[in-house]
């Protein structure tokens, strides 16, 4: 892989693909979006942007592709789908792949990595933990209300060479970066908020995480989910301190009314990761022996409550 | 007491109330109704009536009042009021007592009985659980789907003498009863079935109880928690066996789509008895030492779902 001259492809045109494609478009990076619904819309307007609390990023003549194969292979994807989306993984990656091409998964939750290494090989596999705040609110057009960070980790496997270049691109666009030795590590810390913010906001009725924590009940669920997180990612191997707890909620506390984006999905009907942020974690702690019964209840009522909006 | 020629009043005109004061009333006893809201449309209407499958009962002018001080003493006052109304048990029962006067709640959950006893003497006090399906569609007119049985206790005591003959008048008026020597137990076993499908047909999204049990993940989270609330009764000294987990799917799978009552609270806007069926049983249990988690999550979880309507 060569990347000092490298041809990038994002898949996925949600907030996670357009705002860090932007941003390496932005920072001359040779970047190709492939769009489905949202094509017209962007080659109509000519422009993809993002709206950042202090700047505005405009990419002017963004490289648009309605097929992977009008794309072809590439040096790295980064894959911003929604997780709902994983069954078209095989259609929408395979014509962007040669024999060094690596997979960059931004996704949310569990499961996205290790279908990719069954379908692609694990070599390819790396993955990134986005901190971020942002919603698309129009083709092409993304509101960012907090840039924050992403954690990059290789599949399987501690960082390497290609995982740091990568973190580095990211920071020459702008982008925030660390690398850990434990992606799978990454993804069970994140977790630990959007099991129970995510969940919560759609299961008690369609509320922020302020409103959340204004009940002393909900508060106690939050952090007995938390807790149950915590101990199923120590049954498989990683070790979360549980002063995290204590630290996630104060922040959350500062956040104020935050929309976490499963319950902007859920409001706007929009399929909700269920599998992905619980289904896959409940599993993965079940099979590790932990005790998880509030995720188990958690899990059985998103999955009914957003199967009506569909 | 003299329940040769008793004279009752009801206080609580809702479709507990209601029944029970009707089947009473036809059968010649002496019954007093204490109207607020429905006073007026029975007067005008001049009478009440209940719709059974196969019959229907209608009482001609009724003996309706407004304030309990225009009935005055009675030998007997039955509490159909829901438990949200509690607080005005010393202003609604306090004329309605002679030294003799029992207090029959047929309220739902725990918590009635008790709050009864502190205020009137525990000597007064005695329960009933209803086995029942009915609704009040007007004023003064119920609609009853099954009327199902009442299962009576005195409060803290074996049965006596006293509750013997309320149920052998509830029968004669056509109630099928049953009377036990463990009330609290009683309100335990009613439990079991209405704090998993009375609550999770709210929080699962305002389904009735096929919806709820054609989600295996919902169905596991029924026998959950009737787990847990046979648990805690057992740490409370009544013991159910587990068996009647699997009686008690069985037997809902049988009524088809039935609406909790507190989801017609729920979807009419009324307001849901959350801490006599969830706050109050919680309590107990974690006082008894008893593990509820999916208890206390449902219970938050309701408290601010219900909280929204009002």
């Amino acid at each position: 892989m060569n990347f000092m001259k490298r041809k990038i492809a994002i898949i996925g045109a949600g907030a996670i693909g357009c705002y860090y494609g932007c941003r390496l478009a932005k920072a001359g990076e040779d970047v190709h979006f492939l769009l489905r619904g949202d094509y017209e819309a962007v080659r109509t307007s000519g422009r993809m942007r993002v709206a950042l609390p202090k700047e505005e990023i405009v990419v002017a003549a963004p490289q648009i592709h309605r097929t992977p194969a009008e794309i072809g292979p590439c040096d790295l994807v980064i894959v911003g789908l929604k997780t709902t989306a994983n069954d078209r993984f095989a259609e929408l990656i395979t014509p962007l792949l040669h024999a060094g091409t690596a997979i960059l998964t931004l996704q949310n939750g569990l499961g996205s990595d290790a279908l990719l290494a069954v379908l692609f090989g694990a070599e390819r596999v790396l993955g990134g933990l986005c901190f971020i705040a942002a919603n698309r609110t129009a083709p092409g057009e993304i509101v960012c209300i907090d840039p924050g960070s992403v954690a990059f980790g290789e599949y399987g496997r501690p960082a390497g060479e290609r995982v740091r270049e990568i973190a580095v691109m990211f920071e020459r666009a702008g982008v925030r970066s660390t690398v850990g030795d434990h992606l799978a590590e990454l993804r069970w810390i994140k977790l630990v908020w959007n099991v129970p913010f995510n969940g919560l906001s759609i299961a008690a009725g369609g509320i922020p995480t302020d409103l959340i924590l204004a009940s002393a009940e909900l508060e106690g669920v939050v952090r007995a989910l938390m807790a149950e997180v915590i101990d199923a990612a120590g049954k498989l191997g990683h070790v979360i301190l549980p002063g995290f707890i204590e630290k996630q909620v104060s922040r959350t506390r500062l956040m104020g009314s935050y929309r976490p984006s499963s319950l902007i999905d859920y409001l706007e009907k929009r399929e909700v990761e269920v599998e992905a942020i619980w289904g896959e974690p409940m599993r993965q702690a079940q099979q590790a022996g932990a005790a998880v019964p509030r995720l188990e209840m958690l899990y059985a009522l998103l999955k009914r409550l957003t199967s009506q909006a569909h």
